[in-house]
């Protein structure tokens, strides 16, 4: 069983004390070569597994703090966390409060090659997700067959939308032919309008995702797509299917042709290799495809729990992570990757990690005497370049970036201009910001100057397949548990949500009452501040 | 003319002093009604201007910051900076520095009604702007008659992109039948394959955009969209506009059907109300909304000029800002829409925002002795409540939040559920986000314990219509440009983008040479850190 330190033992640990110490005086990479960037040092500072390699001879880092980082990781078990977490242990609780007490397995939704034998609730765990992706295979056949659907529409948010979402743009080249997704999220009612209006409902399938079944927006966005298919002399129930928990509103077989089930110890954010993207991603890549994305995720899980230190990607680049947030204090991480299929794979990034990590009390409820995870924030290069570049070569503040990066483009339709193809134009332009960051110049003019020593690592794969996506989801996934843990928080609860929802339904209330009767000023008296701030912004009259 | 401070003198102001002081114990939101929030201070902090109310009792500040604020807006001189731009002085340049020297006057694009006779620049800048809409209304009709172009394709990146593409998702709702708009900027070759994949050629209009006509990613995707109208047997020519400077390698008739001209004064990230977002937004909407956008962009400028400090919603918004980012210290700041309309609004601002004012030196070329502008990031609500929300309201960091809102929706589809409507349902939930934010909640349980003091505002409109949206542009150009006034930087170059496209040229050599011969080696001599990353990187091979 793990032991989750208080603050005090937190900050006594040797390895942390003397990371502090040794962030006072962090290497500087603008030293003129071979001082600061060297051949060597970028050839020194490289891991790889799976077809990955992550480069990092760009961080402030040397040989001692990488030694201790590898200390922190031990006198912070994370290793031995994970392998906890990975057979089922409860890690989802906050000790003697009140907390979610709850497994965490997501991992086991990938345990399936082959999927294991024996009675703990992790094999037990692997062995629904199985069933699940039998039940997949038999309607994605179906579908083959019957012909009946060309386009999928998923209703969910926040981690039943962002996951599927992200990894649909970014296999889009591997979309079967006349296979097409759209997404409606947002309880924005002109998000529904501007979707539905562009759909042949016809043809469309329909899943409603939603783990409790009671999500506001999902439900009111249901609801307004059954209005839309009635409209149309279409039957909602001939067209929708569930992806929810067993018992949960949705799962009835009377209002839905299908239901895909997921677990209480699957998170939202954790859940893009469930039947929550299962359904999408195989409806329109094909079962195969979503398959082999799990086999890219679980192997990336193997090399998580197994793999020796100097080439556990997830590992690294955490502790890289903490060492550049933690200890240097930089309070943000942009994610920017070479690739435009990965769009939104940043947004999704910063949904599982901030809400994963965004906490503030410690595993034993003391309120964190340190701060904890950075903002997450990317969009995709070079299109950055000419966007918030500027600001992260020469703001004084300084935002650690993370790069990812392909060989080969998805859909090999290239063209050479001025000797160079756009593949080839894309990573240069890659590797000279990843350089130009951590090196800098100067220059006489001081518009001209760069501060140099932004610390940044490249991640590179031969190309974004099925496959390296599901590796690079993994290793993401990985990395912000070995985080959490290493930040003693619980990063799979999401209790900092409550207090939103709690004061948005004392707001629905006064607009309930309001519409039923317009001269009714009880809500007044009820809730003066909401009111107060109802009738500033003009939606309500005194 | 304007004097531009030096750091001594930027540090020694009065009302920068007393800033200092007061920010070392900011007004608390925290404690119980009326002391923290109360409907009084509520409706207090609260200014209105064309439709626009912003609501910002929940910043942490009291009657005397908002004084001190206002002083430090006239020792800084934000109006008469502001309006010595709208009036053609040299601003983007750094004194006694080679620099670009030039006026800065996107202002002058929508000061047409009526456009000035005069013969200052700024009012020469209005009429060469009246010109262009005179050309694009003779070509709208002409399209219009014609009926050849269903689609219209635009090909640029950076200022000539995200602006254009931001504006169009917003304005979907006014859409003309029939017309539609994509967008092509990453050189990654992938962004082209995928968006060309799904057009039909034959029936769309090519908008080339590059001020100067050399930006690499668009003279490449250029290049491969051109192959693709060949491969369908399509003359390029036949289809392909150009909005670029005069004399640009784009403004040639042989190879154009027409050039609509930017100017040197107008930056590519303020470009949005040139022909740079023009041409598109006129061909998908028509050119009276695109006219109404830009009256309200004027309309707002306007504000931002002449209005009474109190309502001066620009000039209020930039000043908070400064608060919570100089004297507060809080490092980023959210920007979040409960519009799903405005989905790509935060990226334009964040790349508007952080490009002008993500600078390290004064405009006296000094080293700046304080941070300047914060990372600007965000999604839109109620998506971002169900992903990163569980961060800003409990982690030790604190996040500054823009909320944007308006009462009606565009499309009007709406759906009754359980006694409110959908868009109910969102303004419900962005007022419980700000008032939840602001005053936190204590709590046995530590886990449901916010700590509230997180400063936001939120600007509420009536709808989102091309008058409202261009109107919300002018707000946040002005607020970035009174900012950048306020930290005495040059807001309009961008110095820090060469030394990334200088390390990409010399890879891009490296490649050149490689593809001619690929037993050459003579670059791991020439490049030698280049060479030994793209080694690294699995990119070239010993």
């Amino acid at each position: 069983v793990i032991d989750f330190p208080n603050n005090e033992a937190f900050l006594a640990r040797p390895s942390y004390q003397k990371l502090c110490k040794l962030a006072q005086n962090p290497y500087s990479l603008t030293a003129p070569s071979p001082q600061g960037l060297s051949p060597e040092r970028l050839n020194r500072f490289k891991a790889s597994a799976l077809g990955f390699t992550l480069l990092y001879g760009t961080q402030r880092i040397d040989e001692e703090v990488l030694k201790t980082l590898e200390a922190l990781a031990h006198e912070s078990e994370l290793i031995s966390q994970f392998r906890a977490m990975v057979q089922g242990e409860t890690l989802n609780q906050i000790l003697s409060w009140d907390s979610e007490k709850r497994a965490v397995l997501h991992t086991a939704l990938r345990n399936l090659f082959p999927p294991p034998s024996g009675n703990t609730i992790a094999e037990e765990a692997a062995r629904l997700a199985a069933q699940e992706m039998e039940k997949l295979k038999r309607f994605l056949e179906r579908c083959d067959q019957e012909k009946r659907w060309e386009e999928i529409l998923l209703v969910g948010i926040g981690g039943s939308d962002l996951g599927p979402r992200a990894l649909y743009l970014a296999l889009q080249a591997y979309t079967l032919p006349q296979r097409k997704a759209d997404f409606i999220s947002n309880v924005d009612p002109d998000d529904a309008a501007q979707v539905l209006q562009k759909k042949d409902l016809s043809k469309t399938l329909v899943i409603i995702v939603s783990k409790s079944g009671n999500t506001l927006e999902t439900k009111t966005n249901e609801a307004l797509v059954a209005q839309a298919f009635r409209a149309r002399g279409l039957e909602p129930k001939e067209h929708f299917i569930a992806v929810t928990q067993k018992g949960s509103p949705l799962d009835n077989p009377q209002h839905y042709l299908e239901s895909f089930y997921i677990w209480d110890y699957i998170g939202g954010r954790y859940s893009s290799t469930s039947m929550v993207g299962g359904v999408l991603l195989g409806f329109t890549l094909g079962y195969t495809p979503f398959l082999e994305l799990l086999r890219g995720a679980h192997d990336m899980d193997r090399v998580a729990l197994e793999s020796t230190f100097s080439q556990n990607l997830p590992l690294l680049s955490a502790l890289l992570g903490i060492w550049n947030c933690h200890f240097l204090g930089y309070p943000s991480l942009a994610i920017l990757p070479y690739s435009q299929a990965l769009s939104r794979f940043p947004a999704h990034l910063q949904q599982c990690d901030m809400e994963s990590n965004g906490k503030g009390i410690n595993r034993r409820g003391e309120i964190l005497t340190y701060p904890a995870s950075p903002i997450i924030w990317g969009e995709v290069g070079t299109n950055g370049q000419h966007s918030f570049y500027q600001w992260i070569h020469q703001s004084p503040l300084v935002v650690p970036v993370e790069f990812i990066g392909f060989r080969k483009s998805q859909w090999g339709k290239e063209i050479e201009v001025e000797g160079t193809s756009s593949q080839q134009k894309l990573l240069a332009n890659l590797f000279a910001q990843s350089l130009a960051l951590a090196q800098g110049q100067t220059a006489k003019n001081p518009n001209h100057s760069f501060p140099g020593n932004r610390p940044n690592s490249v991640l590179m794969a031969e190309q974004l397949t099925p496959y390296t996506l599901g590796a690079l989801l993994a290793y993401y996934e990985a990395k912000i548990v070995f985080q959490g843990f290493y930040w003693n928080i619980n990063s799979f609860d999401q209790e900092g949500v409550q207090l939103g929802k709690r004061l948005a339904n004392h707001i629905l209330e006064d607009f309930r009452q309001i519409n039923l009767n317009p001269q009714d000023k009880t809500c007044f008296q009820k809730h003066p501040l909401t009111s107060a701030l109802l009738q500033a912004g003009g939606l309500i009259s005194e």
